[in-house]
């Protein structure tokens, strides 16, 4: 976990409208780092000279483990949420970007978009998966993006607005 | 500029099949440090590690000026760049991404993508531009994307498989 995957991450959850963002991680001496950087750019010395950031820092909340953010969101929100996968490999059922933001339009239930670094997301979670979303490819055959640019393309992907994706001049 | 800035643009310029990756700092001081990080991932100790990763830092190139840059690929292509501008403000005669994807499949001039960190391009190098992208829009009014994120954006929008992007399965 580095400093940038905090700020670069929350900055692109709050530009394309996500509730909250949860940073994973079951390491619990790694909180207190995360923590600091909340505090610094959310009540700190960086609130004054980026008050943007603080707004998207704001969406941070920290956990111990995949499960205990299942938890929280059920409390808040009353209903379970779709577990939405990404990987970078590629594996039968995986659904399209367009289809998986067509169930997000009419979906009630709250979603939970899980992205993983280094090894990826444990079997025990795959196993719950209730989509998994194609891998992101480009033209070549190089398949090795950083998760801050893989969270950026695929919420472009699932959240932008149609008119400045697609539409032509 | 940070280490993550030159890593994560590299490998998403990697992902989306680009020539090249222009490292331009007029801070002469930053081009010894930058070259370290290319050097250890291309044939130092990270190459062993993480082959990958040299494979995509083996695009940087680093110059002083954009006109270098310019110069550059000018040299080497004997044609001079476009220059495709993006920018978070709106304005004037802005370009879909979609317009500028066509043009991209059909042009023979190499080109350009200009992105700023910091206080932006500058007016100099704007007032050059051939087209200005559209900025990205999320659903919300907040744009303060990091420039990994714009730069992964863009080139998905730009360069990735429209099959993989815009086709519900």
């Amino acid at each position: 976990m580095t400093n940038l995957d905090v700020h670069d991450i929350a900055r692109s959850a709050r530009t394309y409208g996500l509730e909250g963002y949860f940073v994973v991680s079951p390491i619990e001496a790694q909180h207190p780092v995360v923590q600091r950087i909340v505090d610094h750019w959310c009540s700190g010395a960086g609130k004054h000279r980026f008050p943007e950031r603080g707004e998207a820092i704001a969406l941070v909340r920290l956990c111990l483990s995949i499960d205990d953010a299942i938890a929280e969101i059920e409390a808040e929100q009353g209903k379970a949420p779709r577990l939405v996968v990404t990987s970078a490999k590629a594996g039968p059922d995986r659904s399209s970007y367009a289809a998986e933001a067509e169930r997000l339009r009419n979906e009630t239930r709250p979603t939970l978009l899980l992205f993983g670094t280094g090894h990826g997301l444990s079997d025990r979670i795959l196993q719950r998966a209730d989509v998994f979303l194609e891998p992101i490819e480009g033209p070549s055959e190089f398949n090795h993006l950083s998760v801050r640019a893989a969270v950026a393309i695929t919420l472009d992907r699932l959240f932008s607005l149609k008119s400045s994706a697609n539409t032509p001049i």
